[in-house]
Formats: structure tokens, sequence, C-alpha cells
């Protein structure tokens, strides 16, 4: 299937979110009864156009080091959620204050603020018993699953992804700085990212060797991915994007090209992407999805 | 330790609260670094003077079934930090809008919205960081602590405490119905208390039988404490609470005394509580705290 040359990333992209969109989809029951406007609220923005990024990569992860899919569905869908739920608070009033995201209007303008925090509380939450649910406690060994709870709430928490958020929202109309810049990019969106395609491999019962060189590939997918969502705010198609571009200008947002300028911020996502696809040499065929992926991220359009 | 008649129950509540105390304190790091304020926005809510009721019916619910506070003690704690951010996110201006608790101000009145929204939500994913962590996977067969994430996260999440907490939005000013504040008690209050002693059953590995038994203790003590709470408010000593008194009829909250008048809120409370303390018959010493935990819970004075 991952023939190199052959493959057709489009294609397996367009299947993977297939499967993680049913799998979603199939999770949560109607919205009816007492809780309905709740589970309105979480489908809203569970299935408000995301590229299914991180399910995907923790898929591509661990296929590549020959896992299966149905091994990691539960726990590639689990990563979607705790990322939909972050969209949603740092889009609140309180953070970001943005009415809208791909083009939709975001979660707190639709539903109202609490409705909105409770949203993303409950996705959270959510998170932790789809990435535990009976359906990957039976294919998946106990400790091995236990590992990537651990991982994932660590990428998650306020080591990573929260603590890259109080970083960004400290950093706000500061003189940019590398180091800080950094610092928040590797926590903020690199860590979850780094977790979802590790996880993909841990639950795939790779070896220590292996788990290590598709974390340090996601450290670098992650930071390159960052880096690249900076550049698109400049120079992206705000119709393409389904949100207004500069806004992270406007806002006195840490970027990269706000510390190093667009040439050479350009140039390290490139030299990021080559570096977390050497990472992957011995993976060979396998690990091509992880590979083209890489690519993606950099020339993608939204 | 254990034994009726001499059992005192505030020398175990006093026990059990710096067993906890100090686990919590030794788990999180100073607030110091880039992420210093997020740190101490966490553990001012962490040690604002909460009872700790949940961790210690967590390890009085394994103590009943024979099992041992240590091979509990970081799921309990994690069932503290699962409060707290519930309390967090709770008191803020989108929800309840609340400027003390236990007689100090409410997170986002020190460290502002943001960082009050970003620290419930650091503490929730935390919550299972230290749940699945290596002090208790060297104690607890992975397979039962998989099960106990399971049934925390359904507690915790939006077919239980979340969901109760939007049923409690929802209904305010509303006519009072039984129906209605029996299904919120039993979500926003219940279900974390009855996930707590629960899990406490089952990291113990008691069988099925025995871990029913606790539940239902547990679903019992967990409608009457918040139906203490709702008397409480009416009630309790503004200064012992630290809080306003009469702040669930100024919000028009839907509560047990709203719905059928304090003298009946009173005696649906204590035959709860005698149904509670009957269901741990077979339990024998073992589970005199969870007892005299139930008499407490309708008699505290906070």
């Amino acid at each position: 299937m991952a023939d190199e040359g052959m493959f057709n990333l489009k294609a397996y992209l367009s299947d993977k979110r297939a499967a993680v969109d049913g799998a979603l989809a199939a999770w949560f029951p109607k919205a009816e009864g007492p809780l309905s406007d709740l589970i309105a609220a979480m489908r809203y923005s569970l299935f408000a156009g995301g590229k299914r990024l991180r399910p995907i990569l923790c898929i591509a992860g661990c296929e590549a080091v020959g896992g299966n899919q149905e091994d990691v569905l539960s726990v590639a869908c689990s990563l979607e959620m705790i990322h939909t739920y972050s969209l949603i608070h740092d889009d609140l009033p309180v953070m970001d204050n943005d009415d809208f995201r791909r083009g939709k209007p975001t979660s707190h303008k639709v539903f109202g603020d609490a409705m909105a925090l409770l949203a993303g509380d409950g996705l959270l939450t959510e998170a932790f018993r789809m990435m535990t649910s009976k359906e990957i406690s039976k294919r998946v060994p106990p400790a091995v699953l236990v590992q990537a709870v651990q991982l994932i709430s660590l990428a998650a928490g306020y080591e990573g992804m929260v603590g890259g958020q109080v970083v960004d929202i400290q950093s706000e109309g500061k003189e940019p700085d590398l180091e800080t810049v950094k610092y928040m990019h590797a926590r903020k969106t690199g860590a979850l990212i780094t977790a979802s395609v590790t996880a993909g491999a841990v639950l795939a019962e790779a070896g220590e060797d292996a788990i290590g060189r598709i974390r340090s590939y996601g450290q670098k997918a992650g930071l390159a991915f960052q880096i690249a969502d900076d550049i698109l705010d400049i120079e992206g198609d705000s119709e393409i994007l389904g949100k207004q571009t500069g806004a992270d200008e406007n806002k006195g947002k840490m970027t990269y090209p706000a510390v190093l300028g667009l040439d050479e911020s350009k140039k390290i996502q490139s030299d990021l992407i080559q570096s977390a696809i050497r990472d992957l040499s011995e993976f060979g065929n396998n690990a091509e999805p992880l590979r083209q992926i890489a690519r993606y991220i950099i020339e993608r359009k939204k």
C-alpha cells in the first residue's frame, strides 16, 4: 500500500480521514435529551472541517513500525478530541476572541461562552475515555495503553500544550525573541503532534530505538507545522484558510517570521522537514506516508 | 485501625488529608521558569483548603475491600485535581461568576480569566497523567488501571460532571422539578463522588458484587452530599462556609429545598445516608471510615 513512487498522499489522507470521521461519528450519541445542546456543541466543533492531522499521524506512526490502523484508531480519534477542545478554548473571548475558524462561526458564537467552555471540557475528558475504550483494550496490552495515556497527557497538559498557550498569551505584544518562540511552538503545537505520531509507534509496540526516531520526526514536523502556520497567517489566502490573515501581527503574537523574517523562517521550516524525513530512513516503504505528510505540512494552503 | 466504636473520624480525615496533600505537593514542581504563573495558579486552587473528600473516599473505598492506601494514592490525588479544575471553571465569569470560594478570592480574581481557564485545563489533563503514573503502575495491574481511567473519565465527562454543569446552567431560573434536580445532582456532584469510592474498590481488585455495593453507597452518599450543600446554602454560616449563603436562591438555581422544601430535603438526605450505610453491611470494620464519612457528609458545617 505504501509503495514508494506509487504512493498517493491525497488518497491516503482521504482514506484515513474517513476512518477517523466514521469512528468519531459513531462514538457520540445523537444530540437529544437533557444533554442535547452539549452533545451538539461537541459535535459542531469536532466536525467543522478539521484536517485530522493528529489522528492521521498517529495511524501513520503505527504503520511506519509495522502496526495496524485498527489497533490505534480509538487513540487517534481521542487526539482529535484533544485538539478540538484546545481550539474551542483558544477561541473564547477571554483567550484569542476569534469569531471564525475554518470559515465557520466559532463555538461560543453559536452556543454561547459557557457552553463552549463546557464543550471543551467535555471533549478533553471524553478523549481519555475513548483512549482507554474497550475497542482498544482488546487490541493493545493494557501496560502499553497506560504508556500511551501517560505520553498524551504529558503532551496535552501544563508542560505541553496548555503551557504553550500560557506562554502565547504572556508573550503577546512583547519584543519577539527566538528562545521564547521556540519554547512556545514546541509546546503549543509541537507537543501534541509529537505525541500523536509517537503514540502510534508505542501502541504498535515498536522498540525504544524506533520510538525515539519517530519521536524525533514528530518534534521536527511539529515545529515545521507551526512555522508553516505562522507563514500562512502572512502569505495565505484568507478564503482558503477560512479566517482572516494578519491576525498574528494584529495581536502582537510571537512568531518565527516576527523574529527571523519570512525567508529565514522558510529555510528553517524546509531544513526541519528534510531532517524529519532523514529520521525515517530505517523504516523503508512503511514510512512513506510519514515522509509525504512531512512535505505536505509545509506545502499546504490551509 | 478501623475498630468500630474506637474509630476516630477526625483523626482519620486528618491523616488521609495529610497523605493527599503531601502527594499533591510533591507532584507539582516549584512555580518558576516560563510556566511559573500557570503552576502558581494550579497550586493556588489545589491548596485553597479543600476537604479532600473525593481522594479520601477513594482511599476509604479501597480500604473497605481490604486494599492499601499506597495502591490508590495517585488516583486519589488525581480526583482532587479533577474536582479543583471543575471549581475553577465553574467560578469563571461566563459560568457562576463567583468572586470567593472557601473564603479566598477565586482563581480568575487572582490570576485573570485566561489563566484560570488554562489552570483548569492543566489540572484536568494532569489528573490523567497522575492517574497513570509510574508510582501506581508499579502497584496495580495495568488492566485494572485502565478500568479506573474509564470509570473516572466517564464520571467527569459529558455524561457525568460536565453534563451536570450544563443542566445546572440551563435550568437556572426555571420552575424547579424533582426529575431535573435529581438528574443534575447525580451528574454534577454525584458522578465524581461515586467514581471516587468505586475506583478505590476497583483498584483494590474487589469482586463485582463488592464493587456494586460500594458504587451504590457512592451514589447515595453523593446525592446526599449535594442535598447537604443545597441546605447549607440556606441554613449554613457564611463565615464557616467561606462564601455568601443564599446564592442558589439569588441565581434561581434548582435545588432540593427549592423543589421539596427544607424538611423533606433533610428527610431524604438522612434516608439516603441510612441506606448508603446499609450497603456496607458485609464489609465489617474495614468499612467503618465509609460509614462515618457518610454521616459526616450531612452533618458538616462547610
